[in-house]
């Protein structure tokens, strides 16, 4: 056509997925938000792109050189949203007589963040949040730390251990160190722990206060023990019992009754790097694989809110990070055996110009919950089955070459034929098959 | 605290949806995804934002006022998508040697444009793509047309007519007509003939040609008759037999053989504004409200991958335009019986010290496939029971004081209670009440 060809590629940072990858990740998706769901959370969205004001209000210098920002053609400042907390947080801002409290909101959604990559780090990524607004109890904290065990369960990651701090209780300890001013600071030192070491983190604390002072903060940080002794560490370490050091009593309580305390940790070395959170702070790990760090993490954020509306609500969330979860399944070989395909079978072409009576018997099949796809052109049998194999489909129909109501069906895993098959018993054949199949994959996934 | 409000607001043409508005958003896509994957059709995923070039390549200047572009952070020159079909064109010709041909997927995605608002036009919106890629067969035009039947009746604004032409045998007419070089033009007057009248029509017709070949054209468009007739007429207008009017005859037994042809109609009438469409065409109309207009659209697209490949492949799709589907089944009156929620039933809270127990029953009737709202605050049952309702929730359960392994199970609709069941009593009423909303909700959908 002498037109000048384009190259077909994406921007650095951004991915496309093939089927084989988007079905692992749907089939993940799908699993969070059944258990989403099965907690009663209730789905909303919101636009991908906001007003920049609402966006960055409260955010950092760092966040703000990281967001699609731009002026749109009608002169409005306008940016891509980078997470799901702020948007959620102007939504319920805006909406509020329109929600019944205490609500409870999942939402999962692509965000962009114009951040160098490194591997593993994307320009687009999915972010998969649930959060309860509008209730400030030691039951809510708990049911989104319930949430993020189950959520992790349901991926097939194996065991996680939920690590739980509680800011407020940290905030405490940093007063009666007479270093409260430094708060912010002292947190996101504490906070890249496990990235720079505790030398590391030693010399900034102790250019941010004193020696003594380090010291005593790194202490607190390391300090190691079941749920009680730390408490009991903390609560000292704090100046006696508060609110918050209650609120960490009951919810422990909670997981003890619920007995699921042993996937829990309260560890003080927990702060998240993230100014808003004002209460519990949690980041989970694998442990068949911790070091890939926090797969989920939140908190709660009381004050939120206060940006959009004199009345703010009290909020805590979490979020998982799936492009983090799917490197994990990875790297632990989780994902070798996901499936290729929807499809149970295929329909074999013997004369192109039965298409119309093709579609009529997978119509038939469809009907009955099994998933069809036929195939269009009249080539050679083999080649037909070889083309099913490479989709990952394990039977093909064959019909007969005159047409009558009698078919062949095709095991391509063991490569052998059942013949003159009814439609009734074609059917009957493929629910068992996919049956077996189910069992064998929840077999699997446990 | 001192600080300026930011009015929490949306951009003008986006929306928030709220809880109901999602699920139901939710439930339509759901059924639209598991259609696409009982045809055996394969998700993918592309970027939101693609390079410029790639998107704006061959789209006409309305496409390039409409799209939202800028300089990202790196200076390169980026834009939202506005459809799904050219990153879909540019993610084949990239991805070329990794697929299996003939290629089926679907997208589900939100797309962006910039263009005045008006009444059920939106700047983001959703659409619901299926293509066929590497098949140029009358099987593979006759299953998409199959597929957009499936779509519609699933969604349940009950029956639609598929209206199809041939790009091909239209252009042969115009050709014969003499006027071939005005093609694209005549084209897009026509697709005007339901908005403008046809007076209009024929002016601006007769200003591109004269008045003779204005009335030509509209005789031509305007014919109303059966499948044959109406391409005897076309054969006849267009020259004599092609392998364009072969194609259309073949489609034709395809959907006498499925026993389909009820709900299609060749109509002449049918062009599609896009430039791209090289064979069928088609759009769909709901019986019980056509002038909504098109829900579902598409056609044949046999040089779409000439922008990025030496070597074109033949595709075939459409589309489903959810937001108007929406607004279609709300003028009907069919989304009012919509859910508002995914729980089936609440616990109540009767003791605030009691959360773990809660939960661990909760998690119980969840592992049953019973999803659970679990309240925090001990306020009044009445109380409790009114937050049910409001959230559309039908079953509370009421806990005893004394934490006996005993509860009370209360009817929100008919304010009935059954007291004293065990946990198996209480998986077992709720499961059989699932069951018998899941048989009133598919009865009322069909």
């Amino acid at each position: 056509m002498g037109l000048k060809l384009i190259t077909p590629k994406v921007l650095k940072g951004f991915r496309d997925f093939l089927p084989a990858q988007e079905i692992m990740r749907r089939d993940l998706t799908e699993k969070l938000e059944a258990g989403f769901r099965n907690f009663a959370f209730l789905p909303i969205d919101t636009p991908a792109l906001e007003y920049t004001e609402i966006l960055l209000g409260k955010a950092g210098g760092e966040t703000e050189k990281q967001v699609y920002r731009f002026t749109d053609n009608g002169g409005r400042d306008v940016a891509l949203r980078f997470d799901l907390t702020v948007p959620f947080a102007r939504f319920v801002a805006e909406h509020r007589a329109e929600l019944s409290f205490p609500f409870k909101r999942y939402q999962i959604a692509k965000v962009w963040r114009g951040e160098n990559t490194q591997k593993g780090r994307y320009r687009e990524f999915t972010q998969c949040d649930f959060d309860i607004i509008g209730a400030d109890s030691a039951a809510a904290d708990f049911e989104i730390l319930l949430m993020m065990k189950n959520a992790l369960e349901t991926c097939g990651a194996g065991d996680a251990t939920i690590h739980v701090n509680h800011r407020g209780l940290f905030n405490s300890f940093l007063k009666k160190l007479c270093v409260e001013d430094k708060r912010v600071e002292i947190l996101r030192t504490v906070d890249k722990l496990s990235k720079i070491g505790r030398e590391e983190v030693f010399a900034l604390l102790a250019t941010l206060t004193d020696s003594e002072k380090a010291e005593a903060v790194l202490q607190f940080v390391d300090f190691k023990g079941d749920w009680d002794s730390t408490l009991r560490m903390m609560r000292e370490a704090a100046g006696g019992a508060t609110p918050d050091s209650e609120r960490l009593a009951l919810i422990h309580q909670f997981l003890v009754d619920a007995g699921v305390e042993g996937a829990f940790t309260l560890d003080p070395s927990i702060t998240r790097g993230l100014d808003y959170y004002t209460g519990i702070v949690c980041e989970s790990f694998l442990n068949a694989l911790p070091t890939i760090g926090s797969v989920c993490s939140g908190g709660r954020y009381d004050r939120l809110l206060a940006l959009y509306s004199k009345e703010p609500l009290p909020g805590v969330g979490a979020s998982v990070g799936l492009d983090r979860l799917i490197a994990a399944l990875e790297t632990l070989e989780k994902t070798a055996a996901a499936r290729k395909t929807y499809a149970a079978c295929a329909l074999a072409c013997v004369d192109e110009a039965a298409g119309g009576r093709y579609q009529a018997l997978a119509l038939k099949l469809r009907a009955a919950g099994i998933a069809c796809d036929v195939f269009d052109e009249a080539k050679k049998l083999l080649t037909q089955f070889v083309m099913a194999e490479k989709r990952g489909i394990r039977w093909v129909i064959v019909p007969s070459a005159e047409g009558a109501a009698s078919w062949t069906l095709r095991d391509i895993r063991t490569r052998t034929n059942r013949e003159g098959l009814s439609l009734a018993e074609l059917i009957e054949a493929l629910t068992s098959a996919k049956e077996t199949e189910k069992a064998a994959g929840d077999a699997a996934s446990l």
